[in-house]
């Protein structure tokens, strides 16, 4: 049985050359720059990875290239989010193939499925897929709230392991904590890197942070000070991933600002192309000079 | 080029019997029951037909078999709406190389891009798809409003032929009408079924409604009816339209009432199987029951 | 027992000098020009009304100077909105006295009430009221929409007498129209002006329209039209309609475009003073100009 | 000036006997219960005072009440949250002629102001006010956001001294602890109960929590633990804040559970009457049972 996973988790973004077209080269360095920060475990093809984005030949590509040059130093986990069941088992297959040690599915996301519509949806998909299963709490991009109780009811299930909240509604994370504090094996990761400090200090399991793409030993820095409840620290670097989020994640008017940033900011530095899958385009020169701008200051005080 | 298509073009089920496999005979029989009820074209793997439910391949195979069957008789329109460019574009190709002659697209649906994305977005799309393009407006679904800005805007591009608008705000579809009203080759078609009488009054190209596969006749009478300005006809169907909307779409308290109901009230009148795609389940027994005794009264009242 | 109005009711828009002072003179320019273009009714206080924007004695007052002014020539509706049913009631007693034959309240707007809670919070209204009350369906403004099975319910209560819907969603508007069909006593008025020609000939009562504040005879005309069912000229009204609402509510980005255009336009003709209560302020130079220009264009077109 | 205030503030409910009818001895019992407590301050016409369903003169009574039984023990703050500008000035006057220290708002609530808007709103309303204003944010029943640039925006007013928090969205939180990091007078209290523990860790100035009016010692105690970074005392305090969150508020499926069951437990341990004003109706005899029965679990294990 799969040890639960604790710490920092990035969600992996896919670098991209063009449309379809995997950045190879960059996505070596950025799995490099990601393990030698120290991180936890990867997980491929989430929001911040642009899956739905991409057809499904250039993700099963994207696996099978992560994994080969992650060969086995840390977990790997794959997003199998889909509206199709099929589809999300035939892509569990190609994550167990490659060696992931875990799937990660938000709700369907076209249909807006009823909280017992849910239980039924994730019920089936997990008894069929290959992998144990990870429930991705993500009501912005997929219209429905896993609520508590629809949590509480799955977390039963053998082959659901654990949870990532996205919603940023931390009245929700405090909730689930509490109604699975006797199933200690059952993971809870929160999504915005911008909590995880608070998060476990009050007990969560992690952080699946889209900075740590950048900055991957600042937010393992935190996750430690914060297992070690030493609240001063915390603090202290909490106002450097502030500074990230405020400046990085926020150039532009855009929806898609956040992604636009981190994919930006790691071109920059060197690490990957900041080249964007439709809906989304990358910045242009006169915000990628923002960004810019606002790394050096960045890092300057770090 | 295409000429202008008119009337009522029903957006059809998607015939199951059991995960991503196809009802072939009910779907064979659904088909010649919407030819022979009159209808104008026929729209597949829409809303109505569960596409994002089911797998690519279970898509490609429905495409086949539904072209071959109708072998021309009626014009086919194909859905092609995807979170990913790459596979709307091989989707298209599938569709045109068995006769569609027009392929319809919703926003991508997992990101929820600005007014400013969808036109480039929907510009990239239309510049490679090998088919015409009618754009899908279904905000309840995708998140994202086709504002009226935005399709004025696309209504220039060559390839963009028409919009379905599925948002039920009429002060929306009537913005568009008057907005468009110097591009008389740009098709204005209206999803809920309960406003095709007053759209087609009013000037629009028809209806794509659901209620079509099962009383195709029905939406084809009111459509002519409101086309000679027979507004008593209009009135009187517009009962027999109420009827089925109140009977037949809301029985249990789903958001899937609509979809459950068209497809229980096909398999009661022996035309396909009920099944449906997850996150759906079809009626249970006293659900049906209920459907039987509402279309024994509709049919009646006929 | 009150006679059902029929026809085209405009939400007086109140004229304002500042903070909570009536223009007067303004008002009684307005009542007499919406009276000589033939209206069937005024209502006062609703949201075009900016009803919630002002003071208590603020709306007391204008009930009063308008009433003076009509002077029974047309019935009179006031807007007793509010979340405090003791407001409401205190606000109808005023009404009343003024010789209003009914009034109009939307749900209450701060708490989000339930469908069950909007059926208690009315039905304990209308049992305290001293006039008739007509529902006001506004979700846009106060979060919940009065669901067709609640108007359904609330019809049935003697002192409920109709129903105004805002939401511009003509599926709901049809729904009510059918399963009120064997109650032709009460009243279903549409709120958006660009539908009042569709809704008239598919069997509503009248228009609710913003618009006949300013050009009064126009959306009579169309009203008329409807009620004889003659399509051809309902059609050629609403390219004027249209014109309207295209150019003279949406200048500027605001949410509050309408309200501005509408009360800007009044000024522009002479009628009456361009104030807007807090939160929303008047169109400043630029967008006064363009709001000219668009008048004088569509005046020139009539 | 103001020194600014830290702690636990609840948002005191307004006990009632019937319909404006303050239950004047449970609010004399109330305001001893939690000032025995060590609550910091009182914050009196909140989303928990139900001061919207309140008539005006009920809310002044009420305020009148409540200053007197605290006669300066501590300071009290008044929501004169309102749609119009002229009803929160009056309302301040009263809340100053009984010594109140301060004012709370959050946007108006029926037309839904763009984020310039809300600033000129609330930039006329701090220069009227006779009382220093608090912002409050509370998303959920006034449709806007109090976006974090607005708030920076505004706490640049010299009447402007704080705001309260009620989006649970704890990115948005920690954003304006980012930002006006350089403004230490400016308070940040949160909202939710479930977060005041994490919230204070982080550095916020204090909880104003519905569960206060039951518990007041409670959150108290927890917010001490917060202030001097006892991790482990602030986790085991959760756990008895969560009970009381997950049994008291969660009876029923209403919207309105955590109102009800914070009057119904109120009026089960005797301090007060559980009515409640409309839209909202106090739970029946089976629901009073459950939270009588989820009390005495609580309070067995305190």
């Amino acid at each position: 049985m799969l040890t639960k996973i604790q710490g920092i988790i990035p969600p992996m973004v896919t670098p991209l050359k063009g449309e379809d077209q995997i950045d190879i080269d960059g996505t070596i360095r950025l799995v490099e720059h990601m393990i030698a920060g120290g991180v936890h475990a990867l997980f491929l093809l989430g929001t911040t990875g642009e899956a739905q984005s991409l057809s499904y030949e250039c993700r099963y590509e994207f696996i099978k290239l992560v994994s080969k040059q992650v060969a086995g130093r840390v977990p790997l986990l794959v997003g199998v989010t889909d509206t199709s069941v099929g589809e999300s088992l035939k892509m569990a297959k190609v994550a167990k193939e490659c060696g992931a040690v875990g799937v990660v599915a938000a709700a369907p996301y076209y249909f807006a499925p009823s909280q017992q519509e849910l239980i039924e949806y994730y019920t089936a998909l997990a008894d069929q897929l290959c992998l144990p299963l990870y429930l991705y709490n993500m009501p912005s991009h997929v219209k429905v709230f896993l609520e508590a109780k629809t949590v509480v009811e799955l977390a039963k299930h053998p082959n659901i392991i654990g949870l990532k909240d996205s919603s940023a509604n931390m009245t929700y994370f405090q909730t689930l904590t509490y109604l699975l504090r006797d199933q200690p094996d059952f993971a809870l990761y929160v999504g915005p890197e911008e909590l995880t400090g608070e998060c476990v200090l009050m007990g969560a399991d992690g952080g699946v942070n889209g900075g740590a793409n950048i900055f991957p030993e600042l937010y393992v820095a935190q996750y430690n000070a914060a297992q070690r409840h030493d609240v001063e620290e915390v603090r202290r670097l909490q106002q450097q991933i502030m500074a990230i989020s405020t400046r990085l994640y926020s150039v532009g008017k855009y929806g898609s600002s956040y992604l636009k940033g981190v994919k930006c900011a790691l071109s920059v530095l060197g690490i990957c192309s900041d080249e964007l899958a439709y809906p989304y385009r990358k910045f242009r020169e006169e915000e990628r000079a923002r960004i810019a701008a606002a790394l050096q200051e960045i890092m300057g005080k770090g």
